[in-house]
């Protein structure tokens, strides 16, 4: 059932919300964090591209992905190729993304994988390829049979739902790991930078939220291979 | 629609991740980090009694509410009222819980509500009273009209869900930031105390997902107020 709203409205929701995440991760990164880069003495750099990559590549970018396919009026061959895209790029920028915390992990001599972010990281990351895989070769290409199609849908929709949702509680994860890894060493816990991240997750938790939402609504056309199947 | 599975049989492995879970935070609190304590000059021993009370009174109780109602074969004045009734008590054990980790920090000199972990939290209960008080006024007594109470339902059920995956994403950030504090603190990030603690998180969100998964099961008798009407 899908409710009183319009998938179209609270898509502008989501790309405000969007727009407002993107903001605030490159403020905190560039001007409090001294910026971006890929090779540097100052490790700290090549760690600033993971909450970029991971937020702006990985989570927004996925976001809309999802959202595309239920609030765009277009016909259903051009909304599948869009949601495909995007999902696509999504998951090549958040795999670079964990690659980057990897890469500053061990040019620091810091070890790899021992916190509860880095687990559901590596999680939410696999989910995501297997659902793409599995959604691309029976949804696109080669295209399951009728039968194939309308019984993998619910669960595409279910595990999609439920991975993008684990993607955000990670995310969230990570902001909380970060900003206390900062004020062990002495970042005040009332301080802008401390407030500005601690926002910036919530924009997060509040983009995901309506990204979920926008899946509940009414799409501009509905047809049987809507997210309203469900 | 409902997914082909009988909420009963995923209800089993919801009690099963309960217990697991309730056993693996009695461990961690009371053979690990020294036990429970209502008064004590071991401020974190006070401490130790919110994870606690927050997992099992709050979270594991709370589902156990939301389960009970879609898939106890009973007739639906009898699962409301057991539905009701166990949501108080979450609450309430997640007011004392919460009540808990203040105490903590002002007995021991620790500033309130600086981290993500607590602003959520905050945010988490406030909206799971008024979740609560806005179901009872509606759906038990006084009692809204036919229409109110059937228009109210699909966002009882979307507001609630919500509400419960936030819980879950709260507590998976207060294993992470209290893990994260023990390893400032030099505990080893491979030991059995931080692998202990990382596998209670992932069975607090594998208990978060079989609860959201059973509330889109099919109900042992499908009726107008069940949860299936989303
Ligand atoms: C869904 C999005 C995200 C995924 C899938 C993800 C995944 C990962 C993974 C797999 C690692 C482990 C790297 C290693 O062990 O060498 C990691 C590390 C890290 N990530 Fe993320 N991340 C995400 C978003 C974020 C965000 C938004 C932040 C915010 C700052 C963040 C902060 C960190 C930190 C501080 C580390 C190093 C400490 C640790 O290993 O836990 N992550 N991330
Ligand atoms: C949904 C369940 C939970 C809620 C609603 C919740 C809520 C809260 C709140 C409101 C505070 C702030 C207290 C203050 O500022 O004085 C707090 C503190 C804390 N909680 Fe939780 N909590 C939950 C579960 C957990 C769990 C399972 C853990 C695991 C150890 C935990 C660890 C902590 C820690 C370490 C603090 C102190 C640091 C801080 O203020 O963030 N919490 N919690």
């Amino acid at each position: 059932m899908a409710l009183a709203l319009k998938a179209l409205h609270t898509s502008f929701a989501v790309h405000f919300l969007a727009v407002v995440g993107a903001i605030l991760v490159l403020i905190w990164c560039i001007s409090f964090r001294g910026g971006l880069a890929w090779d540097s003495s100052n490790k700290n750099l090549i760690f600033n591209l993971h909450p970029v990559l991971m937020f702006i590549g990985f989570i927004i970018i996925g976001g809309e992905a999802i959202v595309s396919y239920k609030s765009l009026p277009l016909k259903k061959p051009e909304k599948k190729l869009i949601h495909l895209v995007l999902h696509a790029i999504a998951l090549i920028l958040g795999i670079i993304g964990i690659y980057t915390a990897f890469k500053f992990h061990n040019e620091s001599n810091i070890a790899n994988l021992y916190s509860l972010h880095s687990w559901l990281g590596i999680g939410v990351i696999v989910l995501y390829g297997i659902q793409w895989v599995y959604g691309f070769l029976v949804f696109f290409f080669p295209g399951g049979t009728p039968t194939i199609r309308s019984e993998s849908l619910p669960w595409h929709v279910l595990f999609g739902t439920f991975v993008y949702i684990l993607a955000i509680a990670t995310a969230a994860l990570g902001y909380l790991e970060k900003l206390t890894f900062l004020e062990n060493s002495g970042l005040e816990k009332y301080g802008s930078e401390a407030f500005l991240v601690n926002f910036t997750a919530i924009v997060t938790v509040l983009y995901g939220t309506f990204v979920i939402l926008t899946t509940l609504c009414q799409s501009p056309a509905e047809d049987e291979y809507s997210y309203s199947a469900i």
